[in-house]
């Protein structure tokens, strides 16, 4: 039976990528060896670095002032290497508390400076973006979590602020058009949009850096990977494989201004079904709804188990929600085919003429 | 062309073990499902993580006095990973300088406490095992590259000292058996003897832990690791299967008895062969001599180039030395066959009749 992925992460890949994924992982562009054991620092290998950094700036049109590197340790590492690197003991950052992973930013960053939270929806269980707030001009940067996996919110307009943005975007990273010079320091683990888990997306703007005066262990201080071109030590060569093939699959697919439309229309179609459908309730504000991952809850309580074991039959995995909101989450990133989401839908429109 | 894969890492893997990762990329367990589009949350996954964690212990020894993880970041983050865990400020902890990696090590732990170098093979570019030197019993740890990958020197006897040991064993784990007792920490990057690139494997001592003063970041504190089986975040969940498949077949090979007599036979071999040899000569002492990287180097530097060239015609890739040595390196980790050990031993021969 065909699957429906609707994972949250590590999510849904496209088929054609796994599918290189698989024959590199045994003969790698015809060398006669497995891209997994063959050096970093051949020629093939850079050459993917080498493509990998370029389509991501294409994709981001970020130019020479910025650098791109790719990371390990995913976006809890970016949570206190962030701050580390651009924040001294004496300065301020500004965030926004708008879900668990923003949440665990600002704990991180609070052991290198101070730490200010403009605004938090925490006390609604962060059902909405915070908006309204105004950031202080002193601020050395401002950390917004682009869209928030587990509520299902996402961040539609970015805030008017002369200070640099610095992002959390996991769960959207080309998702959508980026307004490159907006940011400071973009930071997205693979594993939503970008390719498997194992490996970090980082876009940081160079004169970002060499301005706080702690020492930093080598492999945390972003200069070092610039200078090595993220090769400083051995990097997590595969993951970084993968996601190179998974840009070239959105460049194909018409780059960021063709994964917007499809994946407004993926998203209107969840969620015009959780408006409609009896059974079903959406969790958050709908303005601040995200494109990436929708979530919503059963009218009665009781229907869980049953539109779950509908689901199961349907070949939809990874729709359950997460614990801190219950009932169901689907995420439809980039490589989600429109019919797997009518396949959903499908199922809801059927649950509801039995049960509603 | 068959290929005789010589890379010193990421190295060489077992033929069924990228068989079964390939397979596993497009259709994992029969999942209908990448293993790299699953949750690391599955249950499917969490079986992967417990059986490398129990294959780990079976091979090492080490019972419930130590914690087994699966990190990311590579040796180099373990270089301060480990000191920023186990040394305060005002503690010393012991390190002898084997080699370039060594010396990392060494330049990462000053940041955060006393550093006493006890012995240095530097002053001879690294071609022996500094040996003799007395481990002074306030010191916290003593640090120890097990075998030197770049300069192809290995450890074959440890220090007598009731210090705990720290070990880089990033080219030699599991190629031989452990005596985990003597062991504080152990800390290798997988893409030698045990995976692909990007994951480590850490054993620790658990009863090391938690007796710094200074705040750690979440991502940087073994305990938060442990606690979370080495889920605290999205581990790097494809290099954890490979590296999970390469601990089933070092066990289905007989275990690390077998891979030591596996490994020194395939040693014997070459070193014998760079003995015998006139057109070639080893560059290290020869008590020290790795069974993991062969160094040697040509009489007559004029044969470098022919000899590279007369390798390549016989499939035979990644021999040609460190940058620090020059010459030539065969890295004959575990997973190679003897049958490319003999393939390059008859280059040299045939080699040596025609420019001898």
């Amino acid at each position: 039976m065909q699957k429906h992925n609707f994972s949250a992460g590590p999510a849904i890949l496209p088929a054609n990528v796994l599918e290189q994924a698989a024959h590199a992982a045994v003969d790698f562009n015809g060398m006669g060896l497995s891209i997994m054991e063959i050096s970093h620092r051949s020629k093939e290998f850079e050459a993917v670095v080498a493509e990998a950094q370029q389509l991501v700036r294409q994709l981001s049109g970020a130019g020479e002032e910025y650098a791109v590197l790719f990371l390990s340790g995913g976006a809890s590492t970016q949570f206190f290497m962030a701050p580390m690197n651009l924040l001294d003991e004496s300065q301020t950052a500004c965030y926004v508390d708008s879900g668990s992973w923003a949440a665990k930013a600002i704990k991180e960053a609070k052991l290198f400076g101070n730490v200010e939270v403009l605004a938090s929806s925490k006390e609604s269980n962060y059902t909405y973006i915070p908006k309204g707030y105004t950031v202080p001009t002193y601020a050395k940067y401002l950390h917004l979590t682009s869209n928030n996996t587990i509520f299902g919110t996402q961040l539609h307009e970015w805030p008017d602020t002369e200070v640099p943005i610095v992002s959390d975007m996991s769960s959207d990273m080309f998702s959508r058009p980026l307004e490159i010079e907006r940011f400071g320091l973009i930071y997205a683990g693979a594993q939503k949009n970008l390719g498997p888990a194992g490996v970090t997306l980082v876009i940081v703007r160079k004169d970002m850096l060499g301005k706080v005066s702690r020492k930093l262990p080598s492999m945390l201080d972003y200069r070092n990977h610039i200078d090595n071109d993220s090769m400083y030590n051995t990097p997590p060569v595969f993951p970084i494989y993968v996601l190179m093939l998974t840009l070239r699959w959105i460049v194909a697919q018409g780059g960021l201004e063709a994964m917007s439309v499809h994946n407004a229309q993926k998203a209107q179609l969840i969620y015009d079904e959780i408006d409609a459908n009896p059974c079903f309730r959406g969790t958050v504000a709908e303005e601040d709804r995200s494109l990436m991952n929708a979530c919503f809850v059963p009218v009665n309580a009781d229907h869980e188990v049953h539109f779950l074991e509908a689901c199961k039959a349907a070949g939809i995995v990874g729709i359950k929600g997460h614990r801190s909101v219950g009932g169901f989450r689907a995420s439809i990133y980039n490589a989600m085919p429109k019919t797997s989401v009518q396949v959903l839908v499908d199922v809801m429109r059927d649950f509801a003429q039995k049960h509603g």
